[in-house]
């Protein structure tokens, strides 16, 4: 099969990979539909975090091929969606929900793991692992936003699940990138009255308006805190949602918080110091992480479905796997927000 | 009157200081029966914190001598207990539950305010900061326990609550002084099955034992993580619960606390670094602070006189005001777990 291969910073090539085959009773083989690009593949590409040389991509939706002997909930030609982490369903973590932190499993594109940046995947844990889509569905729109699910609209719920959001609040969305406009969409689906997204791309904006937020601040840094305290009179948000990952967009997600609140914060961290005496002194607390996208699954699919949220709107750019390199510049050079790979057909 | 003047570290003198004053119509002036030393206040005693010159101390209970004409929650001759800090009720973080970060106010023993160390108090907002005891207290055990009710078992509450304990819990407790031992008090009445206590002291062990310990780790650093780890089964436990303030004490809580848990930190951080990469790629979170005393204090102070709770047990030296440069000697060397101060007469 063909699959697109990182060979260091700045190298994404296409390559053939062997064929994937089902080598445990537990494993099955996705042919993948759609895949693409996500903001932390740009630190592998980048060379600012490591990441062996082979298969890369951890989003994806595809069709079953092929099924191990153990495998119960899906069967060959069902459409699924796989988050990008795996898991066995059964270890204490995933019992209590937190799937991506199974004590037996990994994220696609690593460890001898097909990742999901090519024609198939060998998937482990299939049962528990991908999310069975019901019934055909026709439209690309949906496709896309299935595509969502594999990644950022899980993990922008996160945030905003993390950060603690109800009804009425008040939420700060830090971070413009895919993740950040997805966060909105789920500040927004948990209730939250008033959206401020931190944002100075003119079309990302846009997009967070549609998205749901209620204002919008252009100002980075102590002059983007300054503002959002004067838009809460002084208090701060409810939750401050931190969808980057660098010093200054958690420093001020914290500086933005109001006491007793918690910052939901997502983004993979590089040189964070989380500021303690804020932690402290103003009884900010500090959730997020590795989203449990397989938990998540189930609820967001069915608003997708029934077309309620429509998180594929992040999809600005799109390719296909020979294309796949423009696709990584596309987003380094900030032209897109999020490469949408097509690899197979669905049907 | 006289109170307690520290006049740099290690200088702890009774000097004399004016009579307080009502000098607001929201004011109080409180007659103090009973104070005591805090972990915190050795901070200051030993220079690591910087603490202006002057009166100390922030942990009270006593007697109303007098009132200002606004306030009507209180009145001359009633028995209170004092939050380490004042609020005003109405501000923005007060309403939300957050008196410890109230927008107009403070801590006694600091910025003018008179310290609980000493004769009398001038309490602000005294309405809304002061919580009267109902009826007459005849004995000494639960006088001891209401004075705790002033800071530390409404901070061990606070670490409980921020650390999300809920009935069934695996908890552990990091540290055991006086704050640590009313964590484990919290954390049993919050319905924890299991609590292990982190404590190389005997004493301490047998008091953590007699407030609901199970299990006692005596290691410390790595040798005590993985025996937390080794009694739950590598999981780690539901809650764990930072009483200590250091960058050892934060570290262990983080990796004895399973994915998807909270620890529930009330420290003073003294150059402390969360570990962002375990918050994120573990889903461990971060909350705590300066204890919302005031919103704790009805439903502890229900307990404390019920005979359902006795923090008052940590008390294990005591002086007269006169002793009190001993009473923060015997703590700095850890000959006392908590020093109390008997200043008045509650008749």
């Amino acid at each position: 099969m063909r699959a697109a291969i990182i060979n260091g910073p700045g190298r994404i090539d296409v390559g053939n990979r062997p064929d994937p085959a089902i080598s445990a009773s537990t494993d099955a083989v996705v042919r993948v539909v759609l895949g693409c690009v996500c903001g932390s593949d740009l630190w592998y590409y980048r060379g600012e975090s490591p990441h062996e040389l082979g298969p890369i991509g951890h989003e994806f939706i595809g069709v079953v091929a092929e099924v191990g002997s153990a495998i119960s909930a899906i069967a060959e030609g069902d459409l699924v969606v796989a988050p990008f982490t795996y898991n066995d369903g059964t270890c204490p973590h995933c019992r209590a929900g937190w799937t991506s932190n199974c004590a037996n499993g990994g994220s696609f594109g690593n460890h001898g793991i097909d990742g999901g940046q090519g024609e198939a995947v060998r998937v482990p844990f299939a049962d528990t692992t991908l999310v069975k889509v019901p019934g055909p569905v026709h439209e690309d729109a949906t496709m896309r936003s299935l595509l969502a699910l594999s990644d950022v609209m899980c993990t922008g719920h996160h945030a905003a699940v993390s950060g603690g959001v109800k009804p009425g609040d008040t939420v700060a969305i830090v971070g413009d990138g895919a993740v950040g406009l997805c966060a909105t969409i789920a500040a927004k689906r948990l209730g939250a009255e008033r959206i401020i997204g931190l944002s100075r791309n003119p079309a990302r904006q846009a997009l967070a308006r549609e998205f749901g937020a209620t204002d919008i601040v252009a100002e980075r840094g102590d002059a983007a805190t300054e503002t959002v305290l004067a838009l809460t009179d002084g208090v701060g948000v409810d939750a401050a949602l931190e969808c980057v990952g660098t010093n200054q967009s958690m420093a001020t997600a914290f500086a933005i918080a109001r006491p007793g609140s918690i910052v939901g914060a997502i983004g993979a961290p590089h040189d964070v110091e989380v500021p303690i005496n804020t932690v402290i002194f103003r009884n900010i607390g500090l959730r997020g992480g590795v989203a449990p996208v397989r938990r998540y699954l189930p609820e967001l699919l069915d608003d997708v479905l029934a077309g309620v949220i429509n998180p594929g709107r992040v999809f600005d750019f799109e390719t296909d796997l020979d294309g796949i390199a423009g696709a990584y510049a596309a987003m380094d050079e900030r032209r897109a927000v999020k490469a949408l790979i097509r690899i197979g057909s669905a049907a």
